[in-house]
């Protein structure tokens, strides 16, 4: 029985076994309920009721950055998909072929870097408008192909089919680590919150590259971080290796929003320090010369793809050398509090009040 | 270094480190050879060089139905990935949402039946066009789930994002296989040739919603095995636990289009018997009613998700039977032969000529 009304012009009725079946020129009009109403986690959190048909141990994670389902063996095998859309994630205006196909690869290796977990193949289905040229798709490969060199990923199979009009990349990466995972919901009170890298970088490139392109100004750093994400697996194998940190995520649609995601899977809330957050050179400079609000790039900017962890602040300085001896770093910028609430606060201890919105896909848009 | 030349409007010359970098507002016009001019299959063959970096045993098949890793445990992981696009694939005028859900994942399913497979976990991308309600994409998950539920099938994980106008589906399904997987490339000359379902179906089932819509007559049958295609997933299981099938492949793109994966892949030709070609009565009656040409309809058709295998003659009769004890069925309708042609005989032995063209999705759309 079917639980809606579908409205629509009725042009046919067939006879199916013992029940009536309409063949509708659909136009759906059931309900009306736009998506943006209830935001993009809002609906996976409607969509995903009774999706496991089997219930069993094995599975650990689903709506973390990784299913993760432990194997018989004591391993962990992770899986992660993500979907890039042109005129929704990218853009065939000012991202090359190669950036477009490394930067599918990135985003998804970022998901298994925020697990800890050592990725191993993939899957690249691709849908190709009409107006893309073989080459054009082999320079995608290319981008592609120079990822997975570079983590040793292979690329064991995929689907290539025919788009109306947009270029769609969907990947698919297995990993498996062989520590435990580090998950969204492991985050404790008191623990020190950090980040491995630079926040808002990103974010400015894409602003240059959509309203500023002709700056004569060296920017590429910048728009470098946007183009080609660089995903923080290694560093993320060091922080599963070391086996101090509560929670991992990797900021992919804003530090506040994916800091919300650790916040809700591990019931808690989170201070921040603005004044510790970290800023490049660049960024500084960029959001300067076009008076962009620094702070608000940095919280809800997105694509930072650097990880946010939390730890025991006993461990903070150990992690932090391990990883400056292999020239990476460790920013704390905040501490997990009691509550269910993220605050800012200034140097004085001050709350602050920014205009945050992480990336919702079905939201509007973040201004940045 | 860039092994192209790309063309377009230099808006900006940015200074990256060591190299100029153009930001070109792209419209790509390196070379220009349209894929329809090497087809999707020449286009994979393109694609996938060089795309697997770590060298080692346990890939067994890449461009087969799934691909087949085999774990250090004597068992093999299958997995396989199909994006439907809105269309191309389906289209909302005549396919109600949970339909479109349904088939999202049968045709998935059907890549594990076409090795023998058992399917165990899914993984969801949805690309959502703004016009699309909160209800539909339920709707769409519906269908998801009834087929997962029907073959134990556990959601774990997606990903859901804005489309720009299209609604995307992309389906990974992740099994398993304790016995050898069936491969394509596994058919030794003086094979049978075998189906385990009618031929056309799906065809006719989608040439009666484009052009016939209004038929009075009950054609319900076809349309349902369009709309809803059944995958062969217990059928599957019980040819491989037989063991007996050298070659198997699910019909996707169409009898011919399949056969020939096959050839090439085991390096044999075929001869076909049209007059054994297995047909529905609905299918017949549609066909003679619109004047179709049965046989081009059915060879060509594709969509009709039952399986083609291969095996010796001896080992017919038995699984024959076995199968028609689970009220399921197997039709022998050729023979692998030396040489690299597949042939079409009629009844006397003759060859016919008959315009068969399988799915490409960069070639022209079929007649059907």
């Amino acid at each position: 029985v079917r639980n809606y009304t579908s409205e629509g012009e009725v042009v046919s009725l067939a006879c199916f076994t013992g029940k009536a079946y309409f063949i509708v020129k659909h136009e759906w009009k059931g309900y009306v309920m736009k998506i943006n109403e209830i935001g993009e986690f809002g609906l996976i959190d409607r969509l995903k009721k009774d999706v496991l048909i089997r219930k069993y141990e094995g599975l650990i994670g689903i709506g973390d950055d990784c299913a993760v389902i432990k194997t018989t063996f004591g391993r962990y095998t992770l899986l992660t998909t993500d979907m890039l859309i042109e005129g929704v994630h990218f853009n065939r205006e000012y991202m090359k072929p190669d950036e477009i196909g490394y930067k599918a690869m990135a985003v998804n290796l970022s998901d298994i870097a925020a697990c800890g977990g050592i990725p191993k193949d993939a899957l690249i289905s691709l849908g190709v408008a009409e107006d893309v040229t073989v080459e054009y798709l082999e320079e995608i490969y290319r981008g592609i192909k120079e990822s997975a060199e570079e983590f040793l990923v292979n690329i064991i199979g995929g689907d290539t089919t025919r788009s109306s009009s947009e270029l769609i990349i969907n990947v698919v990466i297995i990993g498996e680590v062989e520590d435990k995972p580090i998950l969204r919901s492991g985050a404790k009170e008191n623990d020190l919150i950090c980040v491995t890298g630079y926040l808002g970088d990103s974010a400015a490139g894409m602003h240059l590259l959509t309203n500023n392109v002709l700056d004569p100004d060296d920017f590429s750093a910048i728009i470098n971080k946007h183009l080609r994400p660089y995903p923080y697996v290694t560093v993320g194998r060091k922080i599963a290796r070391l086996g101090t940190a509560h929670a991992m995520i990797d900021i992919s649609d804003g530090l506040i929003a994916d800091l919300k995601h650790v916040c809700k899977a591990s019931r808690v809330g989170a201070d921040i320090y603005t004044e510790k957050l970290p800023f490049s050179d660049s960024f500084e400079i960029y959001c300067e010369k076009y008076e962009l609000d620094l702070l608000q790039m940095s919280l809800s900017g997105g694509e930072d793809y650097c990880l946010l962890l939390t730890l025991a602040e006993s461990d903070y300085q150990l992690l932090k050398a391990e990883l400056e001896a292999e020239h990476s770093k460790l920013f704390e910028i905040g501490r997990i509090v009691n509550g269910d609430e993220i605050r800012l606060l200034d140097g004085d201890g001050k709350e602050i009040d920014v205009d945050v919105r992480g990336w919702d896909h079905f939201g509007e848009i973040p201004q940045c």
